[in-house]
């Protein structure tokens, strides 16, 4: 729907923007206006670094990366033990080398960097030209993939990145902050990433800014399990069920996969974007009673919007399986800066 | 629409839910176990009380309450330097009296209890009965009533609470913890709500879980400037327009209620449900630029969907101006549980 209103703007969607074609700049713009003195630029207009408290002279850097709509991931994770730098695309698409490159300089504090994205071939590739680029400055530069969800993209590709990629990042911030080598961050944040299984579910699809219009329909009535972050790739089409019942289909899935049936974990419920906390709360309290009465101990939960899909109506489900090293780096306060608004200091 | 499915359910609303009727209990039950030693029930099932690290002794008691739909609010506010109790109603609907009586009892630390609610005349009237119920107990309570919207609800009834709510619950709860009597916690609380302007903008209604539809209708390509956060009471409606136009609109009228043209401020940028983070980024980019333009300096920012009208397309902005102990205040940090996953310990 076009609309010529009387600003005399072209304004196609009922969203909060000013022109379709600059709003993830715009919205960039607007964080780093937000956090003076703990964001800033790192040399390119998509690639921002962390430069307040907790940034040791001399310790592995991470980076991470993704494309936009996925709020507040990828950007509102940098800070304190969390992210130094962040590459950040176009909606639904990867981070140009020059912004992988841009954020690994950032987030290198001259002991290595890693460089943590999704399971997307062409994240993978671009962030590894970035890290030919910088290994020939004689930066030692490892990329970690991230592959939680247990549904493939495509055959043969293995399965794909999820909202499992923040609990990826807090492994990695703590470990680092406590002074882990390049390999030891590599090691343990591979140990974590090897240990998780999520899980999507879509009850609505999600507009695209530059359509829009959405990418997929779901149809009214019915649920899409297993979708992706980008709305792709369900592997059942099913009729809305009752939350109870769409946890335990997202469960099955899930133990299959990891092939544990007890022990220690951590539990995330994220939502897509249009998903009320309440509606994720009503999924945990299913999720708890059926992993507690199953012989899991939940140690740690995080139930939120962490990594959305736009404005997707839906939810990924994610568990953690722990050992004493995860619990204590899961442990380890960290302070992204979306969740830090009523613990930062004032300026 | 009605939908009997293969699991024999009455699914109305396209959500995450088991049954309308029960699902802000299912949603507080999901919260309860996702907090165990932080959260517990304060003797009604619409009533909770923070138990975690920070509760002395003796000391000023903080209860807050309103109806349920406003996620993260307000439950989600318990938690070490902020709130002590809440008392919750249903969706759009004020806490009875009994829940407002079980979160001040809980709430209470020895030293008298604070009570904070928005200006709705009905959550006040409940308020005021359970603390008469109390103060017959002999437990010294006082009602601090938030009114930082600059529309009024009904003519006469002065302007409506909204989104300062939250920042009213941060400095009550932060003089609380910081040692000040029942007295100075009320001043300064009534200090902060009386530096308090916000305005609302509205691009989409939300769905009404118990109706099963909106309770009203934005029409496409319009927008309502001054609704309120059940979606009522609009002063303008206009065509949909970019969003630093919107800003420019809702600031004019926050600056002609303040009456005051610089300073130090921190401003809000709330969403109401369904508005994605990186349109608030937008917002407050505009805001920023403004206010720094016109000589206020924004001490603090935040931007979030921290008070929503359940899946409501929309935001509001919140100007609060600062003396030094308003800033000292906010300054101290908090630990809402809903903004705290990734600071809270391990359990």
């Amino acid at each position: 729907m076009n609309l010529f209103d009387d600003c005399g703007c072209n304004m196609p969607m009922q969203k909060f923007y000013n022109d379709d074609r600059t709003m993830m700049d715009d919205a960039i713009a607007g964080f780093v206006k937000a956090h003076p003195g703990e964001l800033a630029y790192a040399g390119s207009k998509r690639a921002l670094c962390y430069i307040g408290a907790g940034r040791e002279t001399v310790r592995t850097g991470i980076a991470i990366g993704g494309g936009s709509g996925h709020d507040p991931a990828f950007m509102g994770f940098l800070g304190r033990n969390m992210a130094d730098a962040v590459a950040i695309g176009d909606i639904f698409t990867p981070p140009r080398p020059e912004d992988f490159l841009a954020a690994m300089e950032a987030a290198d504090h001259g002991a290595g960097v890693v460089c943590l994205c999704g399971n997307y071939i062409k994240d993978i590739t671009n962030a590894e030209t970035a890290a030919d680029i910088l290994r020939g400055k004689s930066v030692d530069v490892r990329i970690v993939v991230i592959n939680d969800d247990i549904v493939e993209e495509h055959e043969g590709e293995g399965r794909r990145g999820s909202a499992g990629e923040v609990l990826a990042w807090k492994v990695a911030g703590a470990a680092a902050s406590g002074g882990c080598s390049l390999d030891e961050v590599v090691h343990v944040t591979e140990k974590a990433v090897g240990n998780m299984y999520s899980m999507g579910v879509g009850l609505a699809s999600c507009m695209i800014p530059t359509l829009g219009r959405p990418n997929y329909i779901i149809e009214k009535g019915t649920i899409e399990i297993g979708v992706g972050h980008h709305g792709q790739s369900s592997v059942d089409t099913m009729k809305l069920k009752p939350a109870d019942q769409i946890v335990d289909r997202l469960l099955a899935g899930i133990l299959d996969a990891a092939g544990v049936r007890q022990g220690p974990c951590a539990v995330m419920i994220s939502g897509l974007g249009n998903t009320m906390l309440s509606e994720l709360n009503i999924l945990y309290s299913r999720t708890h009673d059926v992993l507690t009465e199953q012989g899991f101990k939940i140690c740690k939960s995080y139930i939120g919007n962490f990594f959305t899909s736009l404005d997707m109506m839906g939810a990924t489900l994610t568990l953690m399986m722990l050992d004493e090293e995860l619990r204590a780096l899961l442990d380890l306060p960290a302070f992204p800066l979306a969740f830090s608004q009523f613990q930062a200091n004032i300026r």
